[in-house]
């Protein structure tokens, strides 16, 4: 008799852009004449660079020639990209990483999902809270997240680590016991980044405790602040503590191209059974090549392309216009009086919704009198509460409009 | 204390090609005047259709555009791919599958490696033998394996179903418990297909018994012989019993391209903690829109291809070319008193070893006497012993010239 993995029954139903979508489409079905302007949504909309686009095209050119096609390619990624995200994101750094330390991906969402199948299933793990939502449900589907309490909206199992005004986003060591911990930086939903010095507390207390580090740095090529590390490498002892998460998705448009990376040190171990060092690098290296079976050539060139002078520039320009949006957004909201935050480092403004709101009150609000969309923080976890998202992903015309409206809502 | 995934301690290593390419390359560095003719490799060489590399360029092209260009895709597939499949694999052989019981990936190796993530912790496999060591390695990290009997070359926890000569190639039904089975056909590494009397009683087992098929067609495209079912939903009950597994991969020569998609019926139920029934349709979306981010439009674009007119013809011309080297290696063998299996519907050709040699003994003499390079059978499996793969994704002149070196064997 077939029976199924139980855990899955444990998993809430994943409401909020659905919700979101059921709200804007029954308000513009009634008033169809509303100019509704969306800043709810994390995924760019610029186009592809034209170098980018130009190297893939290139490459299924030589997949159409007998003597340049290419079969299956080395699962972890092809040495051209490999070496060319090692000189670009971290020897230009002054960080030294392997190129057989990258493993190339087609989404950080999927490595940042599949990672914890390296983790033995009594693995205590910790997120913020609010949180990217994958963290948790992979680790609830593969049973350590224990039951959930509907009334905390919390499972039992899992260590919550708020991140919020009065911490000023910096999320606390955690006091119980924890095995692994997930940080995202800069981060989603927030926006704001973690500092080199509160980073470097974080490595400690891994490498004193014995604990794994999974860094998220999807939105790492957003960062304008100094003192903020662009790799968990950037910090001492980082190497023997922490895996690295980097995509291609927000930093140079490939949310719909796919194409992403990891880095595991070699220098990184778990314990065994007995106590044994066991390298992380060679289980997700085995995990990698039984599961997964390399990103598509094509893309790869495309990706590899971001690092030309000339991507590389054409790249940094959309994430200008991006950033652009970001300080509009800011400055607007400040100057209507609403506190907010991110925006500095990452394409998402996080504001404390005016008169201690519920996040999907000031939702409704701001639709209905602002026909303007934005992401209520009570979806991305308890202490999101009270919060709200809007991203600056749009174009420049729209995001000065819902700027103006929203300067004049009551 | 951040422990690992024990389970990955009963990982045998996979020693098979990695001691191939280990032997080629002792050959031919003593022996650099050879020829050495590579028909061991489980991968394409003829290059992508040209009607799949026009509508990549114009994906990439369209990507460029901002009122053309697509962020975040359907995890589960665009529909204009779905559709297709839905239309040219299915309807077109009048088998009803609805195109949200598609799901779009990146590879039939992912696909068939992620699925066991549904299956409870003490489900109970079987695999045939000779096998692709992908259902074992996957369902071994799992914890679903019992300890590995090096004796025998087999986990204690799963049933092993030997295909050979003995059976016609055609597995027996398990006679003790078991849960879910892997069936390939047309099988990679033997070549032998299963005919719709044949799957007939799978199917009719697995509703008795309540227990799933996993059935991976990855070489559909190759099948001639017309009592050979293309897909297991010709088989009347599978829908209730049955996932399938497709790809592109040697259908049109995506394997270093990457597309492929799995197809979950909606009225297939496994049984939940109180024996209640539970949809793995919902469950495989849930895994799916959690873990992973969607095809690259690009090459979803490029899949599609392959169903147009154009596309379909020039994709027939390359399988027409691989199976006409098919039928050279197994007229050859035959001619020279081999007995030789497989072939007619799949590019491989699996061949019993002269004298009953060993498989790598085989290997040995046939890389030094007629330096050409196959796949030993015990590599696969126990039940692989004294077998010999040789595939049909060379050129036609090396495959010709590997075929008359092979009759002069001693």
């Amino acid at each position: 008799m077939f029976k199924v993995n139980q855990n899955y029954g444990r998993l809430q139903g994943s409401y909020l852009f659905s919700e979101i979508a059921r709200r804007v489409a029954a308000y513009t079905e009634a008033h169809p004449e509303k100019d509704v302007i969306r800043l709810g949504i994390g995924d760019v909309t610029r186009p592809l660079a034209p170098a980018v686009v130009e190297a893939i095209k290139r490459a299924a050119d030589e997949m159409a020639q007998p003597g340049a096609f290419r079969g299956y390619g080395p699962e972890q990624g092809y040495d051209f990209l490999r070496e060319a995200i090692v000189a670009g994101d971290y020897a230009a750094r002054g960080v030294s990483i392997s190129t057989d330390e990258i493993f190339v991906s087609d989404g950080s969402k999927c490595d940042t999902g599949n990672m914890q199948e390296l983790f033995s299933e009594d693995c205590k793990i910790a997120v913020t809270d609010p949180v990217y939502p994958v963290y948790v449900d992979t680790n609830v589907m593969a049973g350590r997240s224990g039951g959930f309490d509907a009334e905390r909206g919390e499972y039992s199992a899992i260590t919550y680590l708020p991140v919020t005004v009065e911490n000023n986003f910096v999320p606390a060591l955690p006091r119980g016991d924890v095995d692994a911990v997930y940080l995202c930086s800069p981060n989603n939903p927030t926006g704001t980044a973690l500092k080199s010095a509160d980073l470097k507390k974080w490595v400690d207390w891994a490498n004193a405790n014995g604990a794994l580090i999974l860094f998220d740095g999807a939105y790492e090529r957003f960062i304008t602040s100094t003192d903020v590390p662009h790799s968990i490498y950037e910090i001492d002892g980082a190497k023997t503590c922490a895996i690295e998460f980097r995509s291609f998705s927000k930093t140079a448009g490939f949310t719909g191209t796919r194409c992403a990376y990891t880095v595991v040190p070699k220098e990184l171990f778990g314990k065994g059974e007995n106590g044994e060092d066991v390298s992380l690098h060679a289980m997700w290296n085995r995990r990698h090549s039984t599961k997964f079976n390399g990103v598509s050539y094509i893309i790869q060139r495309g990706a590899e392309a971001t690092y030309s002078q000339e991507g590389a520039a054409q790249v940094r320009r959309d994430i200008d216009a991006y950033m652009e949006n970001a300080r509009i957004i800011l400055d607007g909201l400040r100057g209507a009086g609403i506190s907010a935050y991110g925006g500095a480092d990452s394409p998402y403004v996080w504001l404390k919704t005016p008169g201690g709101m519920k996040s999907w009150d000031f939702f409704d609000k701001l639709l209905t009198e602002a026909n303007v969309v934005g992401t209520p923080g009570s979806g991305f976890g308890r202490a999101g509460e009270g919060y709200f998202r809007l991203t600056a992903f749009g174009t420049k015309e729209n995001t000065q409009k819902a700027i103006e409206r929203l300067k004049n809502l009551k």
